[in-house]
């Protein structure tokens, strides 16, 4: 059996055992079974509890040995004393993944905690058993609307991103992204780990980028290996955390990672083609322009504005990460010439605001123009469109403007970054979801942050060629 | 006269010509006058314009000579060719405040934009007239109703901020921040610059911090002799703009700024005291801190979590930018220790969902202990709670856990990091103003965030006490 097909019931089972799941439901009492009656889930699930015959109309059996049928995947939700026992149940039943969700093992301080964890291992070690955790919010696949987060919260959506993390956090939202296509909190890594996960998101149809949450990682030859490979096939957004000796300390203790140098790291990525991000910001944003847009053939950049000031600041950026706010073509200068004042500096970046204020025409139709003749210049790979001052009832509308211009040119990200109160607070996620449907347009909060995400893709696209070279 | 006086009708006029104002009115119109009446602004105007009796019933005299009464203001909204005249007209009926709104002067390519601009120079120098513009959005004042920006959307909130800018892009918002406490947009600088705009702040009642935004200083001396004198009573944060080749160029073609290196600025900040961030959203961010929270009295962090792994990212951050994630007093330690799951290692950062999961306790409850707990240690001067899997509909709520703790400790900011959707998409704005009105806690969007804000609010009291010695 592939690590692929091994990975697979912990992301798409067709049976799940929930050990140790409580009576309690409702509000606040975080129950898996509920959660997963809520979410859809359409397979089977044995809830086993000694002390009921049945959870929220779902029939529960004593023990693991009671279950009458085979099970995919057991979740053991048992206090950490008895986990062990439980695990042995589990492979004694000829089940063959396991998730261990309870805290306390090799993330405790107590010795107890390491010595229970060991013993996991050593009852799993060539049996077979592949065991997620312990220390995990567990798996989800929105695309079988199958989720073990206890989070009832938890929004998912049908998107190609496949993470694999080491905290629970990442299941809710990263950011304002809906994050969860699939996804494994590996929590301590007593088993499965990061290269195994990859190998299964390397073929899997779902995912067309995969983002990694690493606090460490035991066996770096292998991950070097998986990873390298993996990364010419999709691309790995990598948010390495613990970087400072006390961060470290920190993460030994939330997951008992193993830890190194930070510049190792560093390195370790870029040799393999991985893309480091700094924040939850960066990941979240990279993650949009992956999903969302179409890949820049190029570092050509063109910015839009209506506001000299911030175009100033979006070549700040575009020097700092290295994206390359290209000359116009003489066919496009002449073009915006030809209707701009006689005293306007035509360039790139190009301040739309001087023809509003100066021309007849109306708002929407000179931002429709501009964009159009940018978007026509052979040397812009991506626009971006800085904008402010714009009225929320002008017609034609930006939606209509974009949709328009996105719809012309199927091949070239645009992105849309709005300095506006009204955009900010009432339609931001509105227009977003609109313009995400074009798969051409998206919409990031500022014109910096478009600018890195950007640019990162672009690098990935070249590492990419580089390779097929 | 002092040049505070001097600056004080651009803000507080007692009474406005607006001169070449447009007949036509209405949506995309941008008409200042009709802007300046639904803002309220209680001051006389004097629509000046040829060929209309009355404008939005207002009404209108042919020239500035025809208007009866002294006038504090002059907006100038004619096409740049009668500008000059227009500003002679303005000494000569004893206007000594002078804007100058248009575009096409420094700012444009041809030659006649630079001869126009330094014809207004030539014609104020020395008259005592000043001029601020050309090509700016004009002036604010939210704590008198005034605003000249055409734009009607502009949010106006009297917040102690004020802003210096040439860029009329901040006077709507800055992302989410309501920025109009007061703001002057310098456009151009053919008269009033920074360094006179930073005099009528330094003593201003209504402004406790003052925003910068600048593409080029004319006189650099003394800039950095006020900024510099400045800076010891009220925080300076400064958005320099222009730091490549590219930019510099494209600065000088925005607002015909004369620009220097940049590592020449970064020096010259730093001598001043001033806090120089790299784009809009840490302006933002810095400004909300400097605003509405207490200042930090050391440097000293406290991490609250619902999540181990953003902790670990939280103290990433605190290392990046010089803040400390200080070891716990051993009161606090053990009072943590009488209440967690034996095997938790307890520290700082504290991640209080093993407490939540293992205890019997309401969410809310266990977070209000977490956070007293954590407020009341001496080593923890500003706490950060980085919120996750937290339920909208729980009691206690957010808001009130939150209101009770920040009522206990008046002294100690904290910052709340919510990563849940919920929050993102329907709650935070609502929370983020019930909480700023307690004057302690303030909502930012990440943990990295806060931390790279607090961490510069720090530095600068380190700096006034660095001072007071």
């Amino acid at each position: 059996m592939s690590v692929a097909e091994q990975i697979k019931p912990f992301l798409d089972p067709k049976s799940v055992a929930l050990i140790g799941i409580s009576r309690r439901t409702g509000t606040e009492s975080l129950n898996v079974l509920e959660g997963m009656l809520e979410q859809g889930y359409k397979g089977k699930i044995y809830p086993v509890n000694p002390n009921a015959s049945e959870i929220v109309g779902v029939k529960a059996y004593p023990t693991v040995a009671d279950i009458p049928d085979g099970v995919d995947l057991a979740v053991v939700l048992t206090p950490r004393e008895v986990v062990p026992d439980v695990v042995r149940d589990c492979a004694n039943k000829g089940i063959r993944s396991v998730v261990v969700v309870g805290q306390g093992f090799a993330d405790g301080v107590d010795g107890d905690g390491q010595r229970l964890q060991d013993e996991i291992v050593s009852i799993t070690q060539g049996s077979g058993v592949r065991v997620v955790g312990p220390n995990t919010i567990g798996t989800a696949n929105a695309f079988r609307d199958f989720s073990l987060s206890f989070l009832k919260l938890v929004d998912m959506e049908k998107i190609p991103v496949g993470l694999i993390s080491q905290s629970g956090i990442f299941f809710g939202r990263i950011n304002e992204l809906n994050m969860i296509g699939k996804g494994i909190d590996l929590g301590n890594c007593c088993d499965v780990d990061h290269s195994d996960c990859l190998e299964y998101f390397e073929d899997d149809p779902d995912t067309k980028v995969i983002a990694l949450h690493i606090e460490g990682i035991r066996d770096g030859k292998r991950f070097l290996e998986v990873a390298g490979r993996v990364s010419q096939k999709k691309p790995i957004v990598v948010l390495k955390t613990g970087r400072s000796q006390q961060a470290s300390r920190a993460a030994q203790s939330h997951t008992g990672s193993i830890i190194g140098r930070d510049e190792v790291w560093d390195a370790a990525f870029r040799q393999c083609g991985l893309i480091r991000v700094d924040n939850v910001d960066e990941m979240s944003d990279l993650l949009k322009v992956f999903c969302y847009v179409p890949t820049m053939a190029g570092r050509g950049i063109g910015v839009l504005t209506f506001t000299g000031g911030l175009g100033i600041v979006a070549i700040d950026s575009c020097e700092a990460y290295g994206l390359e706010v290209v000359e116009l073509a003489s066919e496009t200068r002449q073009r915006i010439i030809d209707v701009a004042p006689p005293w306007l500096g035509v360039g790139n970046p190009l301040d739309l605001w001087p023809a509003v204020m100066t021309g007849s025409r109306r708002y929407g139709d000179s931002l429709k123009d501009g964009l159009h003749m940018f978007m026509e210049d052979p040397g812009i790979h991506a626009a971006i469109l800085i904008l402010a001052s714009w009225m929320e009832r002008t017609t034609p509308s930006l939606t209509d403007v974009l949709l328009e211009v996105a719809h012309s040119f199927p091949q070239k990200p645009m992105v849309l970054c709005p300095y506006e109160g009204w955009l900010h607070d009432v339609r931001r996620k509105e227009l977003e979801e609109t313009l995400r449907k074009t798969g051409k347009v998206l919409v990031l909060p500022t014109g910096d942050r478009a600018i890195k995400a950007l640019s990162r893709v672009a690098k990935y696209s070249e590492y990419r060629r580089s390779l097929a070279d």
